[in-house]
């Protein structure tokens, strides 16, 4: 759908039919323009940003790329880009401030309200992963005596049109948190009812130098569709909403399996992204686990007598690497995973350690037999099957405890445990399963 | 703080402190009081449970996991069932029917009345991944014709106390949908507005047969709090609010990391799952990748010539396959990961080879230059040098190509993308780079 329209929109610019693109866009969604203009040549997007209405033009922009957002901004008028500001809403703008280089954030600052700079330069100043750089300070606040009637006056006046509310919060005259109230309830309420009466308490509530993934946890965990922010005198400050929670959930997403692939997490997309940065999110470890599977080779230099005198030994490594460093993945996945999603505690270790280790004997035994009967069947070496498998077995089990320990330990000394995925574990592994296997083929061929 | 108050809890119930308890019970939130039921005791969960107040029981009850809702419901009276289950709403109770045996499951049905019973069945047909097993039928309609304080009158007869509603939406006499209100908009209208006068149209909705997974990503990049399920007449069906589409983004973000650890998915957290569940869900991929790599062993066995009379390139195997694996594993998370977020899409397949093709030459060239540089220092032969480096440039492009092009292939194919992770991606690159490996060096050293 979209490739039609972005090929229909194409031809009416060529055509210059400049009121008819202005009805097809004023008829289409923020999210689909932002998504096409994302598709359309740039030398495009000025004329469509133009021939938008006002509020459906900011509301597009703030959901643009930053590079699209400073392209229009950088062709903007004062007044255009003071238009534009005026209808976006507070956090977006800090999300704008932040992306753009000096010169840009220069203007966008100048073409404020000084009431405006100052809330701008208050979100601004909350570290990058906090929940305060996530909160938007466009909430409703309640007080304790005010009527329902004075509520919904209060409601009336100070938002916008086009601001959607989940929930008023209800604070003392220091902005104490008290309460809250669900527009529901007000909307349901008689008139003459006090807040206090259908005020209902928070059960929980995050602090602006919350970490922003704690927040979203914590939002997923209580359903809420609104977040209160509070200082540490638990006055409100602002709140975070459930879309701005997806968004850091995806995120952290993309983050955690960028560092499972041992790749240095990106702020961009894929095509976004240069091919230098692509290659230097990747070098560093490349080069790290390929210096350490060069400590592994050295110890597999040792064992040169033991393949020389029995050179099949050697075309059994790739099955027994691969083997080790497949469970080692599958256990740090299972545990990085359950660390994440708050299913496994630290204090767990020992329990998850016991599991591993019933998991591994089961799982040893079934690869063995199956391995040991393909060995017996090609090779008629039962000598071979028997090493293979007893190789096998032990493999399996040191590759499950060190999958399962590491991200554990990774966690404990307060790194991300996502470092310790697959790339990582299989590198360690294979120097572990190199030893086992010639450890066990020199004493049974006797070499 | 759960540790601690599961302390309290415990001692309270060895004095019998009911009373004490029971306010404890009453002052926490649904969500706590479910996650401190996962540490408790499982005989203390029926004690504990008959204390809460009704309201707080039926919103705990749907928020804890379906072996201790199964256990609560085998020792519950009917009448105590009837109560629980009055209190529920309708998809909760859908959800329940669906993981319970089925003689829990006609205790349920007949303990709820023919009209619940009817709506449950009417959930329980759409299939498991959709958005109509997903959606409740517990929605607001309101017509064109109706003012806003008529509006609000049937809004107040019809919801429940401790119902949370965002949208509320317009349909015509035969439920078609038309538009929708917030209830922001309904509070600061006038009460004599109609309906229409207020309405705004809906800009995306879902079919009851749409992929639960396609609904989450379509309210998240529409910010929707609340989204509209259709029938094939466009008939308002039920509606999906974002609690359950975040829950469907961490469901799916945990099965793709599951598959791209070749592990089946598990519907149960780690320490849920039994031993037995485990090993299952590991063992299918292990003994697939074990035999492929038996496979990639065989290759190697046919130049055992070569490293009998060159002993000295056993060692470098692991250095090999495992920077081919290491890239494999880069450029098929990257892949995967685009196009799950849909970043990047089918049509993009060539310029993803390109890109990948460039960044691999980068990558490639750096890493022989170390590997080729640490080789020349430590053993003095450039000739071993130039193969090793030469290895790990064709190496290295190679997995890239196959790293990007298999999961691509795997979405065209209508597969999982996500089983063409690091796992299989390895051991296919496995094969590849000791064939590339072995004839550059049987050339080099003319063996």
């Amino acid at each position: 759908m979209a490739i039609t329209l972005e090929n229909t929109i194409a031809a009416l610019l060529k055509a210059k039919k400049y009121k008819t693109l202005r009805d097809i866009l004023a008829a289409t969604n923020e999210a689909d323009i932002a998504a096409l203009f994302d598709e359309l040549p740039e030398e495009n997007l000025p004329v469509l940003f133009r021939l938008m209405p006002k509020d459906l033009a900011a509301d597009t922009f703030a959901l643009m790329d930053a590079d699209l957002q400073e392209l229009l901004i950088k062709g903007f008028s004062d007044s255009e880009l003071k238009e534009v500001l005026d209808e976006l809403y507070l956090d977006d703008v800090a999300d704008i401030v932040d992306e753009m280089p000096a010169n840009v954030v220069k203007r966008i600052l100048a073409n404020s309200t000084p009431e405006k700079r100052r809330q701008i330069n208050e979100i601004l100043k909350y570290p990058e992963d906090s929940a305060g750089s996530l909160m938007t300070i466009e909430y409703i606040s309640l007080r304790l005596k005010m009527t329902v009637k004075e509520a919904i006056k209060r409601i009336k006046r100070t938002i916008s049109d086009k601001e959607t509310i989940y929930t008023c919060y209800v604070t003392d005259d220091n902005r104490k948190l008290l309460g809250y109230v669900s527009v529901k309830n007000l909307l349901i309420a008689d008139l003459d009812e006090k807040i206090s009466d259908i005020m209902d308490t928070i059960p929980v509530w995050v602090h602006t130098h919350d970490d922003k993934e704690d927040v979203a946890k914590k939002m997923s965990k209580y359903d809420f569709a609104t977040m209160a922010v509070v200082d540490d005198e638990m006055r409100l400050v602002g709140i975070i909403t459930f879309d701005d929670a997806i968004d850091v959930m995806q995120e952290e997403t993309t983050e955690d399996l960028e560092r499972m692939a041992a790749i240095a997490p990106t702020e961009d997309g894929y095509f976004k992204t240069p091919d230098i940065i692509h290659a230097k999110n990747r070098i560093v470890w490349l080069l790290i686990l390929m210096l350490s599977a060069a400590i592994t080779g050295s110890i597999l230099a040792k064992y040169e007598a033991a393949f020389s005198a029995v050179p099949i030994l050697v075309s059994f490594i790739p099955m027994l690497m691969g083997t080790g460093g497949n469970c080692g993945a599958q256990s740090s996945t299972m545990i990085i995973r359950g660390m994440a999603v708050d299913d496994i505690k630290l204090s767990d270790f020992f329990k998850v350690l016991w599991t591993e280790l019933r998991v591994s004997l089961m799982l040893s035994i079934a690869l063995a037999v199956v391995n040991g009967a393909r060995i017996v069947l090609m090779y008629k070496d039962t000598r071979l099957a028997a090493v293979i498998s007893l190789a096998i077995v032990l493999i399996v089990i040191m590759s499950q405890v060190i999958g399962c320990t590491l991200p554990m330990l990774a966690k404990r000394l307060k790194l991300d445990p996502a470092v310790m995925a697959s790339p990582l574990i299989t590198t360690i592994v294979d120097a572990g399963s190199i030893m086992i296997y010639f450890t066990i083929a020199t004493k049974f061929f006797a070499i």
